[in-house]
């Protein structure tokens, strides 16, 4: 681990806007309460690497990752172009435009560029062609893959051919890593206590989570980190009124986790009781996605602890009311004001290019 | 305002084509009528604004954004890379190339960067996420949005929550200011006259607008600077045959202007006394599209003034034939041609880089 | 001619993946066979230049191309940023993504930037507009076009305005000049013996191609190259079910070539004399594509001679087994891993940057 000096964090303060609405968080708050240090053990680890399941990180890498994202946020490092000579293929066979965008800002922030394939049904899958095939493809096209595709298993076909790393930015009901990456980003700025193993019990945080993680990959995936912060997370509540919200992935997870889960449909019983309250509503189910919106909506209205804080992967429908915008509950803004740093922390590590980052040095 | 020296106009000749057909405009004619100055106050203003409708302009500001567009046309200015790590969003909601296009190449000239939505189809819209929550995640994705939307009350829902500056590229029957822009910085360098307040009388011109302001934004647009040219346009007719074609929003400009207007459906009558006729058909009528294409056809038949020219803000039909092009009337291709240098001294202004332009110094 | 020293070829080699599985190839076998020069003439000779037919080029210009995308291949180049400040167009009215992106990546390498038209549906053709009005519009946006679009007269109608050079990546059942030139640079690697007008006997090559020359634009322009190498191509059988599978076209060439040509639909008869086996499936005929897939498949069961290769230009449908993806039979994996190389070689030439390229001095 190595020392970020002051001056270097301090100088060239970014011009990037924060969010618009609700809580507004301070990175530097996250980079001091670790002590300004990088961990490039974990970063380096993640060289080369593919990104598919949140189960690829350890706690200790997400804490790297989120300590270099305050960094990126901090600082303007496009002027270090970390990423300059380097391309990143967007493969988005499912349309998305949030986490697209926000993958194509963060490489070409960073002087990277981008190879974008916007919608499947440019692509020569319509005269089908097979994704191994297309993944054959990518290795001269580009340094990196960064696939959407509604189909869970998409990430194997791809890979049989395809030799660059592959992020997955959401397979199906599958995995979502940078989601969950982005998410635990926002949370260990809110309150940076909870990156330590001995996290102050008056700190730690009753999650409660509004979906079923099973069905939902964004929920799933954020889930699958929360059970690796044993110190930090005191209790998990899933409101769901589906039977077994949680599905065979997070079985195992969940049954060796310390962490104590319980299962509940009466919202507004639990909702006072919770710190963090995870929402969403979009589930992908068969082979296309739903709005399991249900009584669950949150507004107003709603019982709120008095420091709660509400996270939502967005895009939202009426399951979170525009009328909590304002409200300091609202993190869910501050949550999606993150995503670029998080993603570009990942890239740059992933594409091993620590070095080009000014005062990061080994 | 400043002296552009002529060693800094004259080095670096562009590498730029011109139009195929027609009239060829010469932009340095604009820059010797008005001393080579450019008038930097007025372009400073525009640092950090969002241009949504025509009348947030004087005919200061737009000659001020004309003489930059022809300094950008004459020179390479791409050399000084004046866009360096600037990121414009280009979010088309409603499908266009020709506009979409002319604004990423003017970014990309100047080494900017573009995330690009070609297509609403592709975007979180379509899962139905809100406009205003768009806007909240372009906050942390980009510098400057230009955005294009079929809905007119778009640009106040995006707004609700962006906080970077917005650069309306079409809103239903609303508005096109940069439409207008390019359209007047054409009129500008064909006749640099009209940038006099005191434009002598043989240099005035009576202006001929064949369409419906009130349903078609550029046309629309168009009008509403034409009507602060007081000095140089001694005369406007509306050729229509609807009854009342100007619309709400233009009524009290009109009534405010020394200009006389007049409406007219016999085009045939008119049309010889015209310096300028301004022709569209692509009205915007309810929630779609429709052209008003009707019997007025400019062709090779019409009897135009001899030094009459003919303008369009394309894609066209049949209401200007393609026989026209090869004529001196024809000055639609070189004002298409203009496009790209009007955006790119729009977004220099906005985006406050008119430092990075060697030569043009405080 | 000019030496290209050896200390440049060797440094700065490149990170570029190769292909995943098959025959993989050396460029720099192709260099040392034909004396480490660069044929400055013939590549010079293609500044400024469209590019519609392969029958433009001749058999030294497509040596001449290969030797340059060899160094291409070899080397990182990209730190000469060849195409800095050079917009590609990629104006793709028939969807594609191999050969788009393929395009874009070769651009993106060389440090050129890209407007993309990934499809005609988001163009102002879907409001009528005329592909004149089109290229019309390209000549301020861009400094060279690369087209694709479904109907064969496009090229015709595209550059009644279009002053930029045009590079035709497909045009219904016409021609498709850059796979073709992607085909032979993947066969000069493999054997680069067929660069000699004297190439010893034993390394001539009996070609077949399974389709119709005549509806598939990619075996045509394959087959239009290959007649041009008379002295390495010692015969060339077309197999197919059709009567006349070659087409207008190529009528005149063929009977002017001193290469034998024969036609049959026994594929398995003539299939064990062949060095070289071309096959493609997806015909246009009409206004669509189809699928010309017929009883001629190749797998694991066909009696190749023994040191045979495979070409396809990919996408591909069930005429090519994956199970020979794994066989030394598999060229087509590395004459797709070579289509960036060999349209960035077009792509330098074309726009005259030769000189940008460190060590291929005048």
């Amino acid at each position: 681990m190595n020392t970020l000096t002051k001056t270097q964090v301090s100088h060239a303060l970014s011009e990037f806007a924060t969010n618009s609405k609700g809580l507004r968080l301070q990175p530097e708050r996250l980079l001091e309460a670790t002590s300004g240090c990088l961990d490039r053990e974990a970063l380096d680890a993640l060289a080369g690497q593919s990104i598919i399941n949140p189960r690829q990180f350890d706690r200790r890498t997400v804490i790297a990752l989120s300590q270099l994202a305050a960094v990126l946020e901090r600082r303007n490092v496009e002027i270090d172009k970390p990423l300059d000579g380097k391309i990143a293929i967007t493969a988005f066979f499912e349309p998305s435009t949030r986490t697209r965008l926000s993958f194509e800002s963060a490489v070409q922030r960073l002087d990277g560029k981008v190879l974008s394939v916007p919608d499947g049904q440019v692509t020569g899958i319509a005269k089908g062609e097979s994704l191994a095939d297309i993944g054959e493809m990518f290795n001269t096209y580009g340094d990196v893959v960064i696939m959407r595709h509604p189909d869970t298993q998409s990430i194997d076909e791809i890979r049989r051919n395809l030799q660059r790393p592959l992020i997955n930015a959401g397979n199906g009901s599958g995995h979502h890593p940078t989601q969950a990456l982005t998410d635990w980003y926002a949370l260990l700025k809110w309150r940076p206590e909870l990156c330590f193993e001995d996290c102050p019990e008056d700190q730690q945080v009753h999650l409660g989570i509004i979906g079923t993680p099973g069905s939902m990959r964004a929920v799933k995936s954020f889930l699958r980190l929360a059970l690796m912060f044993t110190g930090a997370v005191k209790r998990i509540t899933l409101i769901s009124e589906m039977a077994d919200p949680v599905g065979l992935d997070l079985t195992e997870p969940i049954d060796q986790s310390p962490i104590p889960i319980d299962i509940t449909n009466d919202a507004r019983k639990v909702l006072p009781e919770l710190d963090v309250v995870y929402v969403n509503s979009i589930a992908f189910l068969g082979d296309s996605y739903r709005n399991l919106d249900s009584r669950y909506k949150l507004d107003l209205s709603c019982q709120f602890k008095r420091d709660a804080v509400i996270m939502h992967p967005l895009a939202r429908n009426s399951e979170l009311s525009e009328s909590l915008d304002d409200t300091h509950h609202n993190l869910y803004f501050a949550q999606a004001a993150g995503a670029v740093f998080a993603r570009q922390a990942l890239l740059i590590s992933v594409l091993d290019r620590l070095n080009r980052i000014g005062g990061i040095s080994k």
